[in-house]
């Protein structure tokens, strides 16, 4: 098992979880906007993000060794899909508040890998 | 999208999500404690509960039209899990909270198809 | 385990795993285009059909009891998923393809449930 | 999209799709054994590995940034998986033709990073 304090590990799972849930509703939100906000890039790292986040909390739950460089890899999704719904013009409520939770989940996971003992 | 009121519809994707990491978390402690705990039955049931959790509440997240038929088999899948973990001799504390989140998780699903309209 | 012949069997987790790819690489293909090919109807159906390729495979794999309910489930999203593909306007050979990908996979998965015994 | 030849980056996915069908029917083989075939090691190095080839298929098939770091992480999971399988005393026909296949898997996943550009 991890040598995280569970409170640690518990709080990131929980930002994967909640980020992942993130990613799929405004995934369906910007497919109905349409446009630039249907793009393949948005709707990439969206997806990406989402894909990541998951197998992230799923590596976590289970204890496995390579949980750290998926966090790794899930943050750096996490902040490139922030970074995509922010800049976008137009960007809504629904995409500024789904930023929000991919920067708390990219947070969560840096913390995983920067306690690595 | 769903014709459900948004937080009962929350509410199920939440239980869903919840469900599928005490599934999972479950399934390492059972292969920990060896035996009977880690037979094919206890373990597939483990997996098929956690797996139709998170296809349930992926449907249900991008309002998908076969939500209603995920949580059907989720709620069934849920049901069987929770009495797997209760009969099983030597049930300790986290295969009983486990099968206490089954039970929350079944009944979000049952409601979901309730209230189909 | 299943009373399926295995070969049926792993006939119809290997059109599973063919038709997931297939939408998968359609979907980005798509959104690629743009337009009514990047609607939220057409990427959902995609997504839909995917996921339920994944589940009804893994549930195969398996053995678990509740694979046929899961094979009619991807019956139908690989039927929703054909006839968006084929129906649009505009719609090319990758679409097409895709098309008959998902044909093939209703059809071994509609043999499943037709053989339950 | 990916800089790699088209055959290559489907080898990859073939592969990767064939060694989550490996792994899972494997797992379901080696709970049925019972003893340290069900240990938690050996169960978690097939999960593992099943997860990350989904992952990385699903990565390349998305033509996302991350397949490759997804590639050198799953042939990782890979290359463990197939040491568990044929270092296990008692390893049977269906484990040996499991690490094989895990084998096979590691190296299209190796050539995919090996051929970064």
């Amino acid at each position: 098992m991890s040598p995280h304090a569970g409170s640690e590990l518990k709080e990131c799972i929980d930002q994967c979880l909640a980020c992942y849930a993130s990613c799929e509703a405004t995934m369906m939100h910007c497919l109905g906007l349409g446009g630039h906000h249907a793009s393949t890039t948005h709707i990439r790292a969206l997806t990406d993000c989402s894909k990541l986040c998951l197998t992230s909390a799923d590596f976590m739950l289970r204890g496995s060794e390579q949980h750290m460089a998926l966090c790794a890899l899930c943050a750096e999704a996490c902040g490139r899909c922030a970074d995509e719904c922010e800049a976008m013009e137009g960007a809504d409520a629904v995409m500024l508040k789904c930023a929000e939770q991919c920067r708390r989940c990219a947070e969560a996971c840096e913390r995983m890998v920067a306690t690595r003992v």
